[in-house]
């Protein structure tokens, strides 16, 4: 196998391949990359349940800045359920478009407790971003502690809803309405689209955080409101950067990595420890030294 | 507030209000109770879905336990939200017939992530057989984590399913159905409970694990399965122990409960561990020094 060193190398003089490969070290743990090393590149987290058209959104948004002459990267968390491990993935049929425009599209499985994001997912926006991608999109199936955990990765949230979908209740029961920055109406050719956005407006009118949030409607057959959205988007970023909260966002995503990143070689650690006989002081004490003896 | 030592002394001369006061500050995290210093004690995991008689199930077996002269405790394990963290708990209100024969009747709220249960089950479990009760039921809820969870805590776990509750299929792709070792078809008095006995017995077919598992048919309005299901839950012990089995079971205890507490201390050290500007050695050297300077 190449060595590290090398591929970053490669990777510092923009080899796309050593990119990939790195990626996919951090995600069977065998590296990590703490940080970008760059500080202008914003974090979009897209969530919403199956069939909304998450990926249509990106799609036309992510085409927008390439007009723009932005650079962008996809990040689509796949879930794989707690007991399977492996995740299903194959390749991702979607997106084409973008894929002969020069976008970086990855999938990673989400392979946390739950289907929560892994570490790797923070190691693989700091590549990306530290690769000189300035949008980078991660999105999750809608359905989960991933969405949940998209929070504490991202700069920007979008949530996607479509109507009749009859999903706005399981996501309020989830509590992912909550974290939303942007809330987009998409297929709002439909017909129901009015009654989905008058909802939504009533369950913000009664929302006391002070946050400031939107309320945008698409439609991809129509090929509308992506422009906009653009506009909501990049102003939510802006807003951030002159009012300081990036730098909050990106303590948070920080902390978040690091957790996962102990949780699991805790884990590693203590599943290596024969605590037979052992009182927890005495593992405590042990599973300490394995956790520093462990290699990065 | 009264000194641990002074609680202790009173739980070994049989106080029960020490018992009480202990396993609540094991709720707590002020305390622990690792090891119950006695070996012969069942610990009898019960779930199922909600409505299908859990409750009823314990209430007649543990009357079985009594009229042998065995001392019977219940932990209740009620799940609260991952966003309340509090219990909905109140008192406990049903199984009043116990309460006036000496069981010792406890609700604990699982206030692990996403529900799962908490150390604090396994303090009380210890607590409990300490203190002399050699039947502990461990009533779970049936819908999450927790139900997973006691797979780790119990030395026998009980299903109980009820007919036309459509729970099957829930408790199927919850994983549920594999960790039983005894099947319960509660309100076999009523028509389609044939129905679903021959539902488990196919599913039983199919199982190619080669572990012993029973299925009992109870009835609380006609009262009649309680003496069949105390004998096999009676074999199921006294099988484990003859084999050997026992032992496995304790450690997987003793696993899931160093598991948990290490978990907790450790998120507790890191979230009180200010990160910004350190790379990821630092914090785990700063984060095991927390750790181990935290006391139990």
């Amino acid at each position: 196998m190449m060595g590290v060193d090398i591929l970053l190398e490669r990777y510092r003089n923009g080899d796309i391949f050593a990119l990939s490969r790195l990626i996919t070290l951090c995600e069977d743990g065998e590296y990590h990359f703490e940080e970008p090393g760059v500080e202008n590149y914003h974090v979009i987290g897209v969530t919403g349940g199956p069939g909304v058209g998450k990926s249509s959104v990106i799609d036309r948004l992510a085409a927008k800045f390439l007009d723009d002459g932005v650079r962008v990267a996809v990040l689509a968390v796949d879930p794989s359920g707690p007991f399977t491990q492996g995740a299903f993935l194959g390749d991702r049929v979607r997106m084409r478009d973008l894929n002969t425009r020069g976008v970086y599209i990855r999938s990673m499985a989400s392979r946390g407790i739950l289907g929560g994001l892994g570490p790797a997912v923070c190691d693989a926006i700091n590549l990306l971003a530290g690769f000189g991608f300035t949008r980078i999109f991660v999105e999750t199936v809608g359905a989960g502690q991933a969405d949940i955990d998209v929070m504490n990765v991202a700069d920007t949230i979008l949530l996607v809803m479509a109507p009749g979908m009859g999903d706005e209740i399981q996501i309020l029961k989830a509590g992912i309405m909550e974290i939303a920055d942007v809330y987009v109406v998409n297929k709002s050719d439909v017909e129901e689209a009015s009654f989905l956005r008058g909802q939504l407006e009533a369950l913000l009118m009664m929302d006391e955080s002070g946050r400031s949030r939107q309320i945008v409607n698409t439609s991809c057959v129509l090929d509308r409101g992506f422009e906009e959205l653009k506009m909501v988007v990049e102003k939510h970023y802006a807003d951030m950067v002159s009012s300081g909260e990036i730098a909050e966002r990106r303590r948070r995503r920080k902390r978040y990595f690091v957790t996962k990143l102990v949780m699991k070689e805790i884990q590693e650690s203590l599943d290596s420890i024969n605590i037979d006989g052992l009182n927890f002081e005495e593992i405590k004490k042990m599973l300490c030294r394995r956790f520093l003896g462990q290699s990065m």
